[in-house]
């Protein structure tokens, strides 16, 4: 498996196109479109808030269906949540419009959506521009990258990943972008993921593990502790690299193609994890919260979200402050079980607590750590066997400034 | 009961001193010394936080074991917690020094510490600071507030309030002093408390109303989502207004004098409670989060908690923008379950939402309500009868400017 300068457009049979429909002030792209030819196999997972948006309940019900999905519509600048029946009619016009320009079935078309809640979608503006998404479909790498940056809201940069891998002596891709990056935590808020591959790969064994690897990797992300209601990951396949079908045995057993494919994909959400991590909204630095030796597994996770998600953490990490009082103070905070004299904790390679209390250490050192543009801070709580991880990133003057001001 | 203009050092046989010991830079004052004459009656309420300074740990066993209280010696700048052994022994050092001095018993007093985690306290800066402090004990406003002062950290205001009151023919006094500001949460994060009284009380009355109020106050203020391992309440009766003990009758049963002390010391530390949430880390207003119409006390306590400790919804209050996709979406977020489509929000007098969805308001009038320095947000689930609130602030740039550089 190797990385390649690719886009969601490459994978055979995969379109994609982003134009500026006009959602969004500014000439900036706003509404992305991806076509899946050939098979259109489709699995997804979705926010676990308990508020969801009009475009992601339908895209829920259609998904549940378990049909081949042929085309993605998305757009950014309007989540179309929270605006009551109007909101249900208008995801389903949707569809339906792109179905009829793409001469298919309406629930071969599912449709995302992200931005404010509340506001009811400007669907003429939205007619128009997914004509013009319609007439600019591309299978190259550039008509991708439209799509990625149509699906951005306050992320600085797009976020894509593509890999190649050999599989049933066939050559397959697969890529995905994602969007962040505030409302970004643990079960898909405010995240936007789309996964396409040329792969043949059974439905079930593709959600189970767009599932497994979600888990792994965008639910080890907190950026700010929120959830939103319009967060979903999707990936489709166009089955057109021509493979034998990648899927569990009869006795339900991995096999080397599973094994291949779960990999494949796992890495491509693990880039775009921690690029999400890394983007999120003001972040000067991506910073990697580790918890080892723990009693349970759920003890290493509740660990790393406490401190991960601490404002006293975040913003000692923008500042560049080695003040590990508040990352102890965090450990103390989690809800598991810890012992204060077995914690030990290091900045990067540098050991700042043991047992608890200080060890001295060279504060010019740690401050060179903590200037670098990813941190890992490493928790040992001296107590078990189990370990786990968030990704965060730092608080800064940019996070306050960007979410007292965004409106749009 | 009415509000007067006093201290700490106001109730009958309570003296107070607030000094510049050193433990910070510059001329501010750090330490202070609380003295209670008479009975010494004295409860206590603690962290939660599974890590525990080593001035806390040591009171909180004075405490357990009942005895008269007749000292507490406040530090600011120094937290005492994590450095080991050492810490322990600082503690006990401090108790005996400042016994010594008072001619007291170590076990009659104790001591609390609030400020930078990880760092020995300067024991000798301290003695002399303490020596200061004995010569300057006063039983007048003026000490009651250098008291107040001196056990600030990040706070821009001493927070105090004092009632008088009629019980059993007499005139008792009730006072109380807290500091804030950051690592504010439920379970008395970075707070220290003290209350001191003359009423007459008796001590697991007292016990219980302290931890009451504290539930219903302190437990309902949120700044951060952080705990500390320092904070803790104590109240300290010297007993000298002369009325009958005030307790429960032997059945368990309240009284008249039950209902009068528990109103004055929940008045008291309602008032602080206020004072912390608006002078919150950067915090430029005061927010009362008031969930009603939820199925159980807990669902209504946690989603008033999923929206007080939100950042997107702190950052939009600061930046008074109306947005309440981000209250919804918090909703949605709580552990506790909700029905979308019944939940109704309003910003002041004025609905936002109703049944989920948008209603058209009039955003002139929004922002008229959001630029007040104390804004009540109401959530109604639709769901049942119970209700609950949190205080919280917003989060400005100067909560990231105070916590990326505080190190004192």
């Amino acid at each position: 498996m190797e990385f390649i300068e690719g886009s969601i457009a490459s994978p055979l049979g995969i379109q994609a196109a982003g134009v500026s429909a006009g959602l969004k002030d500014g000439p900036v792209s706003d509404l992305a479109l991806v076509i899946c030819k050939g098979l259109g196999t489709a699995a997804a997972v979705f926010t676990q808030n308990q508020v969801q948006g009009h475009s992601l309940k339908r895209s829920r019900r259609i998904i549940d269906k378990g049909g081949p999905i042929h085309a993605i519509l998305i757009n950014s600048g309007n989540a179309n949540a929270c605006v009551g029946s109007q909101g249900d009619a208008d995801a389903e016009t949707l569809a339906e419009w792109s179905a009829k320009q793409l001469g298919q079935l309406s629930d071969e078309v599912i449709t995302m959506s992200t931005g404010i809640i509340g506001q009811p979608l400007p669907m003429e503006t939205i007619k128009e521009g997914l004509a013009e998404a319609v007439q600019t479909l591309g299978h190259n790498r550039e008509a991708g990258q439209l799509a990625e940056e149509a699906i951005l809201t306050t992320d600085t940069v797009p976020k894509s990943a593509t890999v190649t891998f050999e599989i049933g002596g066939v050559q397959a891709t697969l890529s995905g972008m994602a969007k962040g990056s505030g409302m970004i935590h643990p079960n898909m808020a405010t995240l936007l993921g789309v996964i396409t591959t040329d792969c043949v790969v059974d439905r079930n064994f593709l959600q189970d593990s767009l599932r497994k690897a979600v888990e792994k990797t965008f639910n080890r992300v907190t950026i700010d502790g929120e959830t939103s209601p319009c967060d979903m990951v999707v990936a489709v396949s166009s089955g057109l690299a021509g493979n034998e079908p990648v899927g569990l045995t009869e006795e339900g057993a991995e096999t080397g193609d599973t094994k291949t494919f779960a990999m494949a994909l796992e890495t491509v959400l693990m880039r775009l994890a921690r690029m999400i991590a890394g983007d999120g909204e003001g972040a000067t630095k991506l910073i990697d919260v580790r918890v080892e030796g723990a009693e349970t597994s759920r003890d290493a996770l509740e660990v790393a979200l406490s401190v991960a998600r601490s404002p006293q953490f975040k913003t000692a990490m923008f500042g560049e402050v080695p003040d590990w009082g508040r990352i102890i103070a965090a450990v103390g905070n989690a809800v598991a079980v810890v012992d204060p004299d077995r914690i030990d904790i290091s900045l990067g390679q540098l050991e700042v607590c043991r047992e608890g209390a200080l060890v001295v250490f060279d504060e010019e050192r740690a401050s060179r750590i903590l200037s670098n543009p990813e941190i890992i801070i490493t928790i040992d709580l001296g107590r078990g066997a189990f370990a786990d991880h968030y990704w965060t990133c730092d608080y800064s003057y940019d996070y306050v400034k960007i979410n007292s001001n965004f409106h749009d």
